[in-house]
C-alpha cells in the first residue's frame, strides 16, 4: 500500500542521487492529488465492484460518449444513470454492446465475466408507478456485485401483503424501500425487521406532493428508528449505500 | 320553515294595510342578514349541540370573558379552544363553574342536563405526545353530543396494536385519526376499515417536521382513499366534521 | 365471517389428524396477509361499489392495460383516474367497451346492470376552469353508487348565486366543494348548511397560486368548522370520502 | 449631449436677461438633488398629514426617543408603529404627552389643533383577533386626516352580517379589509361594492397558517378584481395607501 | 333602482291577484341570486366600463367561445385575459371583429362608440421583458375608460431615467408599477410621488427568482408606504384597481 | 421462537379439552397484535441492545416518568432522548440512578453489567457547535453495545485535519457524520473511504440556514454516493441505523 | 434652505465672473439627472470593457435585434446572455458577424481590435454538467478584458484534484467557483486560498435540489469566510463582479 | 515557505541517519494535515490580519472561553461574532481586556500595536434598524486592517440621500451594502458606481419578510451586475470578503 513513486524518491535521496532541496521541490511539485486520486480510484473499484458511475442527466450526449469511451479503455464496465435515449445512441457508437434500460433510464456496458452475487439486498416498492426507481436501485445494486431480491407492490394500503414478506425482509443485510405518494412504506418495514433500511422517496404523486418533497419529509420524520433517506428518485444512491453495507457484511462472513 | 316576518309583511300588503311601495321599502331595509343570521344561528345549535365555539388564541382574556358572558346569557354551553390559563381565570370571573382542561387547552362551561351520546365516533392517536390534540378532538366531539371511543397509542411503529382494534374502528360512523411525526396512521386506518376518516396532523416532531407540515403533506398525499385532512393541531375542526357525519347517520337510524 | 381455512385446520387438530406442532407450523406458514388481503378486497367492493380504482398517472399504458385486464377478469368495473389518451388506447385493446372522459381524464369500463343511486351527494364548483376536477368527483361518486347533484359556477364572486342553492346543499348527506384561485367556496358553504363538506383545492390560477397550494392553505385555515380537505385536484379522493359518508347514511335510513 | 435648456438658462443669466433668483426658481422646477430632497419632504407632509411615521420594531428604545425628539422639534406629530412599552417609556421622557395604544402597538404624539376629517375610509375586519391590526389601520388613517368608519367582525362565516353593511361599504372612497385565518373577507367585499379595496392579511391562525402566509396567498389569488394587498399585519401600510386615495378624491370634490 | 319584478309581485298581492302564501312561494322560488346577480352585473358595468372580463387560461377554447357569444348578445364588449391563439380562433368564429393582442395575451371585442378617456393612470415598467404585463395593464385600463400614460423601461438600474418622469407620475390619480427581477421599481416611485401605487410583480427572471415570488416579496416588504401589491403577472388586476381609483377621482372633479 | 400461548391452545384442541369452534373464537379474540407485539418487542431487544428508547420532547415529565417506571420493571435500561431537566427530575423519582447528560439532552438509566462493545462506529463532527448532536449519536451508539471512536472538529474549512483521520474512518463499519452550516462534511468523508456514511444535519447556523434545512439539502444532494441522511438534529436516529449495520457486521465476523 | 452653492454659481454667471460654458462644466461635476445618465453610461464602458450586456431571456427575438442594432450603431460590442437560437437568427440579420455560443447561450458581436487581457481571474467548476454556466462566466469575463484560467471538474468528490491546482487559485485576483448538486466547491476553495471567491450555484441536480436552491443555500451558509454568492446559474453576474475586482487590482499595479 | 520538519527529515535521509523505509513510515505517520494546517493558519493570518474569528452562537460560554484562551496564548487578537453577554463574561475571566460591543454582538480582544488602516472599504446601510449588522461588518473590517467609511441611513426611500454620497462610494475598493425590508439598496449602489458591492440582507422586517429571506431574494435577483450576496445578517462574512478584495488592491498599489 506504500506509494512506489515516493519510495523511489526517498531511495534516491538516501543514495545521494538527489539532495534534500531537490527532493523537497520534487515533493512539492508532485501533486498530492495524483497519489490521492489513484488511491481513491482504487478504492472505488474495490468497494463498488465497478470503476465509475456517471450521472448522464445534465450532460450532453457527446460528453457522455467521451466519458464512456475513456472509462471503457481502462475498464470493462460503464454505468450511466438518468440517461436518455439520446445518450444511449451516442454511447452505442463507441460501445456496440451498450444496453439501454429505458424504464429505469440506465445505460449499461458490462464486459466482465459472470460475477458471484454476494450477500443479500432487498429492494421493496410501494406501487407500480415506483417501479422505475426501484429497478434503478435493484439493477445498480446487482451491477455492484450484490444478490438482490425484489419485493414490489407492498404499499401501505395493503399492509398484509407486506407482512407476508417478513421473512425475506428479515434475511437482508440491507433493505432499499422505495415509495412515492405519502411514502410510509420504509417506516413500516423498519418497524418490522432489524435490517438497516434505506428509504428512497419518489416523485410519484401530484398536487401537494411537491415533486416528492412530501414523501421525503415523511421519511425524514419517521418515528421508526434504523433507517435513513436518500434524495428523491435517487435509486442509484440507495444502491451505492446498500452495496457498501452488504459487501462489508458479506466479506465479514 | 317559512320566515314569519316575511309572511306578516305580505299579509299586511294583502290586507291593504301596506302598499307595494311601502312593502318594497320594508323589504329593502329588512336586511337579508337578519333573517339569515337567525336562521344560521338556529342551524348552528341544531348541528353542533351547542351555540358557539370560540377560538381563544389570539383574543385577549378580557375579550374571551365578554364573549363567554354574552353566550351564557342566551345559552347554557360555552366551549373555548386553544385557551390559556389566563383566559380561564377571566372566564371564571363570570362563570364559576367553568372548567379548564389544561392538557388540551379547552375551556368549558356546560350547564345542560345529561345528554344522550348519539352514534359512534372513534378518536385514534399515534403516540403519547399526540394526546393533547386527540383529547381536544374527543372532548369537543363529546360536548357536541356524540358517543366517543378512544383508541390511543396505535402508531405505525406498532402496526399489530392497531390491527387489534379493527372491530371498534369498523363500528364507527366517523374516525378521527391524530398523528404527528411522519403522520402515516390515518392512511393505515383508511386502508383497514370502510368508515370515513378525518386526519389531524399534529405539530409533534422536530427538524424537517416543519411544525407539522411534514405530517400534513403525508396525509394529503395518502394513497388510501376515503379520508380528508384538517389543519395542523386542529382537533376541534375534526370534531366538528365528525359530529356532522355522526349526527346525520345517528338521526337516519 | 370466520375464515374457513382456519376452521378446517382446527378441526383436523381436534380429530387428531394434525398434532399441535404441525398445526403451529401450518399457522406460521399460512400468511396472515392472504386471509387479510381477501378480507380487505371484499371490504373494498362492499364500501365503494367497485373493486378497484387505479391512478393511471405515473404508470405506463401497458401497465394500466395489464391491471385493467386482470380486474375485469374477476369483476365488472374498471375505473382509471388521471388517465391519458394513451392509457385509453391500450385499455381499449382489452376492453372494447372502455370509455374515455377526456375533460376529467377518467377511463371507465362499467359492465354492471343499472344500479340504484343511493342517498344524495352535492358537487359544487367555483368556476368554469374547475369543471374537470368537479366532474372527476361527480362521476366517481356516481360510479360508486351515489346520487349526485351538480351545483357549478357558484364561486365567491357571485355569492348570491350560491345562496339560491341553499336548499339543495342542505339536502345533501355530503358536499364536495371544488375551488381554485383563492379557494373560499368550501368555507362559504360550510357556514351555510349543516352537511359535512369535503373541500377540493384545484391548481387553477397563476402566479402566487403555487399550483394550488394557495387554495389548499385557504381551505386548511378556514374558520368555518365542519369541513376537511383532500389533495390538490384530487376529485377522486373527495368522491371516495363522500361515498363513505353517503352510503353509511343511506344504509341507516 | 449637453442639456440645451440648462445652457440657455445660464446664458440668459449671463446676459442679464434672467437674474439669479429667477434662475434659481427655474432650476427648482427642474428636477432633483438637494432641491429634490426638500421638495419630497414637503410632499410627505402634504400627502400624509404628518411629517414622518417611524417603524419602532427593530430599533432600540433610545433610538426611537432620539428620532421622536428630532421630529417633534420641527413638527407637531410623531407616530410610531409596532412600538413596545419600552419604546413608549423612552419617548415619554421627551414628550410627556405621548400616548401608547397598547393593543395596536401605536405610539402617538399629536400636538395639532383639531383637524377636519376628510372623505371616507371604511376599515372592515373578519374577527375579534384581527382587531389590533384593524385598529392600527383605523387610527393611522385618522391621524392622517381621514374620516373612518369601522365595520368589525364581519368575517366570511357570517356572510349575512357583511351584506347588512353594504351601504356604508359602498359609500367609502377606499376600504381596508383586515382578515386572518383563510383571509377571504376582502374578496367578498370587492365582489360586493365598487370602491377600491386594500387587503391586509393578519398572522392570526395556527398550523398551516404559516404566520399569515395562508391569508396573504388567498388575497393575492382572489378572483375578485379591484383589490390589492399589503404585507402581513401591515395596518399602517394599508392606512397610508387608503389615505393617498381618499385625500385625492376628497380634494377633487 | 327598485327591481321591477318584485314591485309587480307586490302590486299583485296588493290587488288581491296573489295571496300571501302564493307570494311567499313565488318569493322563495324567485332566487335572491337573480335579483342580486342583476344588481351586481349592473354595478360591474357602472364601475368598470364593461360588462365582464374573462380569465381564459384554464378554460377550453370552446368554453370561452360560449361565454363570449353570451356576453356579446347582451353587451358590446368582451375582454379575455391570458388568452391563447386557440382561444382567439374559437372566439373569432362568433365575433369576426375580435382582436388578439398576442404579446399581452388579450382577446378583445369592443363595439362601443368612441369613449372619453377619463382621469389619468400611469403604467410604469422596469424593463423590456416586463412589457407584456405592462401592456396587459395599460390596455385593460384603457378599455375600462381611463386615460393612460405609459412610462416604460425606467428600472432601478437607471434611476435617473425615472426621475425625469417625476411630473407625469405626480399627475396620475393612480400608478401601476410593473417590475420583475428584484422588483424595486414600485418602492422607488412610491417614495417619489404622492399618488397611490399598485405594484405588479412579474415572473421575469431566473434562478432564485422563484417564478416572481422574489419580486412579490420585495414589494410586500417595501419600506415605502402608500402602495399595495397584486398577484404575479396580474396586469388586469392592477388595471381593475387603478380604474376603481381613477374613476372615483375623475367623477368627483 | 414459537409463542407458548398459541401452542397451549392447540394442545388443548388436540386433547379435546377445547373444540374447534371454541379455539376459533379464542383465536379471534386473542388479538394478532399481542402475538405480534411480543415478537416485535423481542426483536427490538435483540437488535438494539435495549428494550425501548423514548423521545421525551413533546411528552410531559409525568408521562415520561410513567413510561420509565414501566420499562424499568421489565428491563434494565431506559434511554430518553431530547430530554429536559424537568423530565430528569421526574424520572429520578422512580430511578435514583438516572443520569442526565445535559449537553446532548439524554436521560439514561443503565443497570446492565458491563457489556462488550462490538465492532466499530466512527462519529465525526464538523465544529464545536455540533457537539451536542454528535454526543447524542455517540452515546446512543455506545448504549446499544457498539464500540465508538469520536473524530470531532474536522469540518470542511480544515480539510487537511480530516485527511489525517482517514485510517480510523476507513476502519469503521459505519460512520456517522454530523454537520451544520453548509453541511458538506459527510460528502467529503463519503468520497474518502468505503464505509457506509450516515449524515446528520444539525440546526447550527443562522439566516438562510432555515433551522438546518440548508444542511439537510446539501446532504440529500451530495454527489458522493454511499451515504444517506436522517432528520435534522436526529443523533439518535443515526445511532440506531449505525448500530443495525455495525451489529450485523460484527456478528458475521 | 436654497442651495447656496448653486446660487453663488448663478450669481457669478450673472456678474460675468463665470461664463456659461464654465458654469455648465461646474454643473456637470455637480451630480445627477440628464448629466448623470451620460456619466453613468460612461462608467459602464469604463468598468465593464463594453457598453451594455443584454439579458435575452424574456425578450422577443425582435426586441433583442432592435437593441443590438442600436448598441452597435454607437459601439463595437454586443453581448447577449441566456440567448436562444431564435435570438441569434434575428441578431444575425443586423450583424452578420454575430456568433452564438450555444452551450453557454451567449450571443456575441465583438468588433474591437485585440485587447490586452488584464490581471487574472480563475473560473473553477465542480462537474461536467456545470460547464455551460462556467463557460458563460469565463467568456463574459474575457469579453470584459480580463485574463481567465479555467480549472474545471474539480468537484468535492475528488478533493485531491482541487488541491493540485492550489497555485493557480492562489494567483488569481478573483475566483469564480461554479457548482451544482450540493454546491460545496466554493467553500473548499475559500478555505484553501486568500483570493476573493464568487460562488455560482447551478440548477444541476434533481429531487430535493429544488432547481439549484440546495446549492444556493449551501453556499450562503458556508462556514468559510471570504466568499459571496450570486443568483442560480448567473455566470454573467459572477463575471461582472470578478471583472470589477480584477480590473481594480490590475489598474493598481 | 518550505516546511522545516520535512526538510529535516529529508536531510536525515541524505545523511544516512534515516533510511528510506523509516522515512516513508515517518512521512506516512506525519499527517498531511499537520503540514497543511500550519500552512493554512499562516495564510489566515496573512490574509485576514488576525489569526482566527469565532462564531460564538451555538457554542457554550465555556467552550468560547477555552478557544479564546488558546488563541490568545499564540496570538494577540481574538474576535468573537454573534456573542452573548454570557460569552463575554466567561472570556473576560481569561482576558480582562476583552471588550463586548453589545449592539453588534462582537467580542474583541486586540493586543496588537496600532495598525495602519489600508485601502478603503465603505459600509452603507439602509435604515436605523440595520445598524447592528452594519456595525458588525464595519468593525470586523477595521479589525482586519482596512480603512472604513460608514454611510448609514441611505435607504431606498431617500434615494437623493444616497446620491449625495456618490463620491465616497466611488472611491471605495469594496462596498458592503446592508439592508433589510425590501433590500434594494445594494442594487441602487451597484448601478451608481464601479466598485465591487457585497450585499448583506438583514432580518429586519415582519410578515412576508420571512426572517430576511425577502431581502435575500431581492439581492440575488438584482438586475444590477457587479454585486454578490452573503447570508442574512452575516456582517462578518461581508467584512471577510471586503477585506480580501481591499487588501489585494491596497497591496498592489
Amino acid at each position: 500500500m506504500q506509494p512506489d513513486a515516493l519510495r523511489s524518491l526517498l531511495n534516491a535521496v538516501a543514495r545521494g542521487e538527489t539532495n534534500a532541496d531537490e527532493a523537497l521541490e520534487a515533493l512539492s511539485t508532485l501533486p498530492f492529488s495524483d497519489i490521492g486520486d489513484a488511491k481513491i480510484d482504487h478504492h472505488r473499484a474495490l468497494r463498488c465492484g465497478l470503476a465509475e458511475v456517471v450521472l448522464c442527466e445534465g450532460k450532453s450526449p457527446s460528453q457522455v460518449r467521451s466519458i464512456a469511451r475513456e472509462l471503457l479503455e481502462h475498464g470493462d464496465v460503464f454505468l450511466g444513470t438518468r440517461a436518455s435515449a439520446a445518450h444511449f445512441q451516442k454511447v452505442a457508437q463507441v460501445a456496440s454492446d451498450a444496453r439501454y434500460l429505458e424504464e429505469c433510464r440506465l445505460l449499461l456496458v458490462d464486459r466482465r465475466e459472470v460475477q458471484p452475487a454476494l450477500g443479500h439486498v432487498v429492494v421493496a416498492s410501494g406501487g407500480t408507478a415506483d417501479h422505475p426507481i426501484a429497478e434503478e436501485a435493484a439493477i445498480c445494486t446487482e451491477v455492484m456485485g450484490n444478490r438482490v431480491t425484489r419485493v414490489y407492490d407492498v404499499g401501505i394500503s395493503g399492509v398484509h401483503r407486506l407482512l407476508a414478506h417478513e421473512d425475506v425482509l428479515r434475511d437482508a443485510n440491507a433493505i432499499i424501500a422505495v415509495a412515492g405518494m405519502e411514502g410510509a412504506l420504509p417506516s413500516l418495514i423498519t418497524g418490522l425487521v432489524p435490517s438497516p433500511v434505506i428509504a428512497v422517496p419518489t416523485s410519484i404523486g401530484y398536487g401537494a406532493n411537491l415533486g416528492g418533497i412530501a414523501a421525503l419529509l415523511t421519511m425524514l420524520n419517521s418515528c421508526a428508528s434504523g433507517m435513513a433517506v436518500v434524495n428523491i428518485d435517487n435509486g442509484f444512491g440507495a444502491a451505492a449505500l446498500a452495496s457498501r453495507i452488504n459487501q462489508m457484511v458479506a466479506r465479514s462472513e
